[in-house]
């Protein structure tokens, strides 16, 4: 009920702070008998991890997963999974100016006041690094979503601060630190180094796919679907604008172009993203979001110390310039477990219905 | 579980169909010792009900509301309180038409394949109608947000279709049928016309607002204020899109423009939203979403029947050919049931916490 | 989150007061497709209803349930099915004496320190009445659960005040007004008239049993079987005590007795009562309650009144001399919702798991 | 809802089993601004510790704790603290005879046929090793309940196998190893060197007590505090039978004997343990437990194996021959994290009521 667990049947509990002992969470809900080790979730973790390209945070953290529990003899036991990262790199003298000063944009202010105390050290609690155990979770879910039914999840950088960024091929994915879906990054460079010069940071905008969803997931009236992905993506660090489907373009649209055909061969369209009145149509879903440019900045700002009063304050420190950067695979996490519980709740509910025709495929 | 309950500790649990006999809704967690009748929820009933101008659906609808449990002598008793609204105007013949065909961008498709039965009349479930709990909910909550914390909620909009309205003043908003911020809305009434007599629909962008929310509320890691605004309004039907603060425009911010500065005077802008790391600022809470157009329309389209063959669907009945007209309460009503859940969860764990410093004013 | 939910999958919200205008429940969660109508449910309605005999109170209710939605032509959707039963005889002068008294053994006196306000007609929403709703969702599990898994549910009387009541067959139990299994009851009928003429009350103690219920069902570490049965039956009105299986009885004996011996043909024994480790055995799911003698009694009580004051207390009105006597149907329908929940629960988490072996039979 | 969480505000997540890598728990909600160590936690976990003398299992296992998050500087700041334990002594070879058999009485046939495969070693998740993590747990809830309320938790043995055990004093408790309020425990130890000779174990019965508990905890109608205390007793590993307050004597008792008169200066009698309506009096919790004999014993027992084949079973390895001997500490800490649950909950929904009068005292 404070927030720290995601998920109602698949439930992901986190903890940790950045410059904690250890971050991790524990899975519980896990269906029993499915293969997992720790390699089934480092590919996932390393595709987060910091210090991969000059254009992330270079704290180096080896972001090493150790499972406590839940698994005997390489498969799981249907108890909780517990997941261990122990935190490597703390330099907490980075951090000594701004314990007392609270950076323009950053959780310090709001943690403060709520709390009465925080843990300021690489922003303690509401640090990003956070994600990471929620990565791994997803990396679980990930792969009972592809061995049950088929689903894959993936994700991409479809603009860069002022630069929309074109898709080309889901290929190019893997192959670039954007996670940007083109072949040729120059210009993605280009703008990351002027940006880093000028001490400033950039937002981006990110889109995320699930192929492979069958008909039927997601509750009415509130536990919709698209409802729990837009309260999954809101509260991934720094995001502040979610879509499904067409999306904001959706408000232009008239009725006779959104509404997808349905034919005895496919849907003719996918302006529904996926979703309808919360439920799964079978066809891809589709969400986009919008990441803010990072707080903690190295130009000067204005704003007050803990006391109330005026200060200047500059971020040092490694920090991301553009958090978005590393947004795509915790995006994908996130998809994941909202999937993964969604699936559970309906075979729970719905589990011995059989409809009365068989689902139309998910598009022409 | 099955998505029928909004919130946590002051909870909504929603019941009824479009054409059943009944709609209402339980809210449990209300605190004891607030005076409340009905006639302090039919206001917001009122706002939201069918059939006051031509623009909406014309289903005659009183929406009266009967409080059945939680009050006595005037006074909320800390027990549930049900709120029962009976259904007059229902008029099943007009369906007899969908019961055997899925209007294209409509949820009888996926509610026929999730529980391999469904209730077709007026959308049974999936109807906008079962907005009106809610609705009814969120006037008990915004009753004892204003009491407690003179919080203030309103909502406005401020795109019909292809045409943004300007924002002119708050004060213009309840003298038109669109919500509009605007002294005239010639312009809205007759693209409005032209729509109906197209046989077409249109999508909406609505602004939500609320201010006098203190610092301090929105829990971390996952129940952030901002992700479950995000799911709120997300879970309203028609909703694709939900923005926070500068939302997608964020993207291209700049992070020394992005992040509001603080002063002992008060924020100098409000970016966030209202939000830092999922935790209210102090400021205004700013959210906009944006709604789809109507699925139900008189144009015939191209869909399939419930055998899976091909057919053409024409939606008569009564519908709004912009549901978005109507969201405004609804959209009031639900980040209303936002605040006072975080309301009441930070009560729960920091009820004694004494801020060290007295929090900055919301703006300068 | 303030209690008046039951379940976690079959969720029951239960709403309103003694002598308020109705009290209900809404049920969410009821896997669609079956069969429902309110004959189904008043069946057991009746089984509990006041004034069958005259050991019971006199109050003259129909407890008439009506099905206000989840239900479409004859089956359940999905959706949540909202039971409402209007209260008919409510003399709210009967109570004119208590509403500034503490009945001692009532919670007449907690609930005025808890909420600070209260409803004391009838016992507002401390009376036994609002076990009725509980009792009409009772009805609903047990129908699914006698379909799906051919479970039935069954409760008799084995003490009454001093009194223990032998066992001699469940076929008696309909058959006389105390739920007795046995042929002749007229000791009881004697007992409880000189109860009455003494103006005084007793207890009762209530055994409740499952059979046809799988091996399966049940979570730890938190959720047993075991607790969730305790939890529904420690939460019904006057009881004081519940075993499970031997029960207390289990203190004293050795492990090599009451360690139930498996063999291929089935469990030797049923000491557990049919849960180990908090997961059905597969044999018969065996409780025992204590329930306390009614604390609404015609003898004068020493008491306090509502400003802190001495006060004696007479109990006018129409009370129930023991209110153990109605339990039966109250305590099958709770034992039925938690199997239902956990019916629910296994088959989201281990819906697909086949065991390696057939369980064994429930006895030789 | 996997049943490994205890708790709705003051949450406590669980995981591992008895002989894999380590065990603990993540406790979420806990207030911030506590002063908390490993040693406010240590001190309880060493009373609940194996090893302490010969009547108990003779696993070595130091159960030193490590806080992982959730305190900074020496203070709760309220995010989640992740407690861990490693596992020092596993002796999984001891285990491999009951690998392929059920021991009657065990949790190893209900484990196997719902997962469908257990973790063998040491009871894996069924082990009563689990209960460290809650023990550990409700040292935080035990601190915070004594310096917000000045609530004192306390527990001891009332009977071992067949002999009761009179109360005398508490002060004797910590002084004997079966936690025995008496003096002179010679007869105990003589009991239980028999028992340890006859290769068999037996069963015992506790005495758990709250006091400094203010009127007004606990939630109608469903998760009363005796609900929940009923819930948190029988979850624990071998609990056959819950009492509250006069508990199955209440049966036999009349309503002028069991009601417990009210005098401005403080109630007479506590038949109720403190709990009326489901909500605290204000007067000492009392509550009764009865633990089974252990199912792990020496002595050769009729079972199957995993094949459906007879088979018998001798279990050897460590264990203990009365688990209700170390059941004390942990029936403690699972009174205290149902009281924290539910100071919290009260403070969330009446945390603004100010009683018109002040409450009575706890006894005259």
């Amino acid at each position: 009920m404070s927030g720290n667990t995601f998920g109602t049947l698949f439930t992901v509990t986190n903890f940790g702070e950045s410059h904690g002992p250890a971050i991790g969470c524990v899975i519980d809900g896990c269906p029993p008998g499915m293969a997992l080790s720790e390699a089934d979730i480092q590919h996932d973790l390393d595709r987060r991890r910091p210090g991969t390209s000059r254009h992330v945070t270079q704290r180096n953290e080896p972001d090493a997963v150790e499972i406590l529990s839940g698994v005997y003899q390489g498969k799981t036991t249907g108890t909780p999974i517990a997941l261990l990262i122990r935190n490597q790199d703390q330099r907490s003298k980075d951090y000594g100016d701004i314990a007392e000063r609270f950076r323009p944009g950053h959780a310090d202010y709001t943690y403060f006041h709520k709390y009465g105390i925080r843990d300021p050290r690489g922003g303690g609690r509401s640090s990003a690094r956070l994600t990471a155990p929620t990565v791994a979770a997803g990396a679980v879910a990930k792969k009972w979503l592809a061995a049950q039914f088929g689903i894959q999840l993936r994700a991409c950088m479809t603009q860069l601060g002022e630069l929309p960024i074109p898709f080309e091929d889901w290929a190019h994915v893997p192959n670039n630190p954007f996670f940007a879906p083109v072949a040729d990054v120059q210009r993605y460079e280009d703008y990351m180094d002027a940006l880093r010069k000028a001490h400033d940071s950039c937002g981006a905008r990110i889109r995320v796919q699930a192929t492979g969803v069958p008909v039927g997931w997601g509750e009415p009236l509130f536990d919709k679907l698209d409802a729990d992905i837009a309260y999954a993506m809101m509260g991934l660090n720094a995001v502040k604008g979610v879509e499904i489907g067409a999306g904001f373009d959706s408000v232009a649209q008239r009725g006779t172009v959104h509404g997808d055909s349905l034919t005895p061969g496919g849907f003719r369209t996918n302006h529904a993203g996926g979703v309808l009145g919360g439920i799964s149509t079978g066809q891809d879903i589709e969400v986009s979001i919008a990441i803010k440019p990072t707080s903690s900045i190295l130009s000067p700002r204005e704003s007050i110390d803990i006391h109330g009063q005026s200060a200047e304050v500059v971020t040092k420190g490694r920090h991301d310039p553009c958090v978005g950067i590393r947004a795509a695979p915790i995006a994908e996490a996130l998809l994941a477990l909202v999937l993964i519980d969604h699936a559970l709740r309906h075979r729970a509910q719905c589990g011995d219905v059989v409809p009365p025709v068989a689902p139309i495929p998910a598009a022409l």
